[in-house]
């Protein structure tokens, strides 16, 4: 499907930020390559972005971006940005003869609106919009959002737009700036503007649904309009936030870790620092940690545990960070995987180590022992045949793939605070251990 | 496709194994399970199997496979089974009415060789015989093959039969008794017993032949006719080679432990031992042999080493008996990852005790340590995300996966025997840890 954006405007409200609003980094991402990656996830394969206020610079992202990514991406030239957003609308007319996507750059979105709009069965010379009918939603801004009040059209899917405009008293949803349009949209730009000299994209879909051809499709996904300092506050809250329900994650990474990682994510996002540099970092502050254990005294113990609970909340990071900033990849979480098994292995190793210095004792040897091959099989388990174990040990109670890293290192941490290294280490051994077991029968019943 | 498989015949020559010839088992499988499921294998999927001698017998096992495997197959009765073969296939006259596969109870085949017959083209009123073109093939018994003379028929696929026989002296393939035949076999059967008395399946073959109906396609896949105590012999001989030559077994499990794990698992296949079972049974002897060098002297550093070999090659036996048996599972699989896991764990602390016990000295311990680490961290590195990392590391070159747990054990062995525990800990912490490291370099880079 093409896509169709527009980002000719020069964004007075936002210009402390920068001098090209497309171009604004939100979380160490440009405004329009969020809504161009978000499209694609959802679909689109082809991109037209009508530029204008300093389009130079606009066009100069444009190509390096469609390079980095390997999609066509078109720059549309509108000399006359000044003027309302129809008119950008209005450049695309030569190069779009089918149904389209049609996104503003500085509205954020959830792939998921987009894909279940692009679903929608458009009639001939149809447009549709995704309307946002929670009333109530807290990141819209009221002063200055396009309203809609839409009726009842007989089916499940959409309802019919009857009017649109931001001063409409009585409303039922919000214009979310994402549509998906037939080149039947263009003619009514031409009419909005000779009949009533209205050249914004509104006056055209007001057009369209005085001849019944304006859809609304609802919608309660998350989307923004990055319009001032407060809406770009909020966009970036938003997006901070969905890092914090991560499925899977433990209760001391959800409840613990997360809330601390995500600051530090927003902080790292916004710097020259790839996932995998964090992942590193991570792991070289455990293996510091479990030298101060080896070290031997309750000063450095208690420096180590600090470091290690701290390396486990920077490695929720570099996830974090490829999420926020599009660089996941099967290296990473393998490489992150790969780094954290060397790091429990050496903090319980340094624990072991400690506890053996003060006295040679062949039971503190066995007890690390299984602490180090504990932790080990309960990564083993969920990760060979991952495809399947994971869903079977899932299946078996959730409370297995719960016993994680993030519970394993916060005992190791609360262990070397308290300076109750040994019980921990049993702890550890015994917890992880019997777990193995408890995932071999969940495995052999399934 | 539905599948005739003619199981009616006495089979005197195998009597001294077994009353009935399609329930001798072979390798703890019984003949005609074994067709029954190579043809499953190869895409057949609805049975009919004429029975004749012993016909009860044979009745009560198909229901029970049939129940066992959740497939349909239906016994079909020849009173006549004292004469020739070509009276059995005409019992099915009556309920196949498309294309089939028609097979032997006693011919042993690859999947494959099915699998290329059943996507040969067909025409109206055609038989097509999979022929096997080595005249030279050890499996045969010459004196007792049906010889088949062909010719070009102008495809590259297949070629034309002109003559088949059991006395024929200018052949150039043999009768691997492998069809897919139209119904029209039914009316070559019935012209053969009229005109020439011929009551024979090559009798009818030969009236299609007359008539330019007969094809043959050529194969160099396995097969075997079992006909006598001989081809049993070699039947089993082929079906245990087939196990030594597992792609991804690394030297020492091709050259020593296979060798001598598949004469084991000819053994076990015939006794009722589960694959999970041997498994544990592996696990357990190297628990054993752990206990053994942690107990200290050369003499039970030497007898564990030995233990420690010989579970490495009952290892081998688990998966060999499933494959023999038809009793491979994801479970079994993953079961004996997390075993071995384990017992590599378990070994590799053992002998590091064995050396603390003599002298407490971190270094030795260190070494345990990264050893135990090392080796976990190379059945990690290919198991997380084995679908995505298996491919990379063999990519980067085949070194990389040879070093597994036949290596690790017979090294362990040899320091046991040896009495060089150190050297063998250090080389092992040290080959295994710089393994993980390339591969972390290898998966960087794909």
């Amino acid at each position: 499907m093409k896509c169709l954006i527009i980002a000719a405007g020069k964004g007075r409200r936002l210009q402390q930020r920068g001098n090209s609003k497309p171009l604004i980094p939100i979380l160490g991402i440009p405004l329009i390559e969020r809504v161009i990656r978000a499209a694609l996830e959802a679909g689109a394969d082809e991109f037209y972005v009508v530029i204008g206020y300093r389009g130079e610079q606009v066009r100069d992202f444009l190509k390096q971006l469609a390079e980095r990514l390997a999609i066509p991406i078109t720059p549309l030239v509108n000399e006359d940005w000044e003027q309302e957003n129809g008119v950008s609308v209005l450049q695309a007319r030569g190069v779009l003869h089918e149904p389209f996507l049609l996104l503003m750059a500085d509205h954020l979105f959830d792939p998921d609106l987009v894909r279940s709009l692009i679903t929608l069965p458009l009639g001939d010379g149809e447009i549709a919009l995704a309307v946002d009918g929670n009333t109530r939603n807290p990141l819209i801004d009221m002063g200055d959002v396009t309203r809609v009040r839409m009726e009842d059209d007989g089916s499940a899917e959409s309802k019919k737009i009857r009017d649109i405009g931001k001063g409409l008293a009585d409303f039922n949803g919000f214009d979310t700036g994402i549509f998906l349009c037939s080149p039947a949209i263009f003619k009514a730009l031409e009419q909005s503007k000779e009949k009533d000299g209205d050249t914004s994209l509104s006056g055209a879909v007001r057009v369209m649904a005085a001849a019944g051809r304006a859809k609304a499709i609802l919608t309660d996904e998350f989307w923004i309009d990055v319009d001032d300092s407060a809406a770009f506050r909020k966009a970036e809250q938003a997006l901070l936030k969905r890092l914090r329900d991560k499925p899977g994650d433990g209760p001391v990474a959800r409840y613990l870790n997360r809330p601390v990682s995500v600051r530090i994510s927003r902080y790292l996002a916004q710097r020259d620092v790839t996932p995998n540099q964090i992942s590193l970092f991570s792991f070289l502050c455990s293996v510091v940690a479990a030298g101060l254990f080896a070290l031997g005294g309750y000063f450095a113990l208690l420096v180590g545990g600090v470091l290690a609970q701290f390396a486990s909340i920077i490695d929720g990071c570099d996830g974090e960070v490829a999420r926020l900033k599009y660089q996941s990849s099967d290296f990473g979480g393998w490489f992150d995987a790969v780094l954290d098994r060397y790091a429990d292995a050496f903090l319980l190793f340094g624990l072991t180590w400690h506890l053996l210095a003060a006295s040679a004792n062949g039971w503190i040897l066995l007890a690390g022992f299984m602490a180090i091959i504990g932790s080990f099989m309960l990564s083993y388990t969920a990760d060979k045949y991952d495809h399947l174990m994971r869903e079977r040990i899932r299946a078996g109670g959730k409370a297995g793939l719960r016993m994680g890293r993030d519970v394993r290192v916060f005992l190791i941490f609360l262990g070397a605070v308290a300076n109750l290294v040994l019980p921990v280490l049993v702890l550890i051994a015994v917890v992880m251990n019997l777990e193995t077991l408890r995932r071999v029968s969940i495995a052999r019943n399934a």
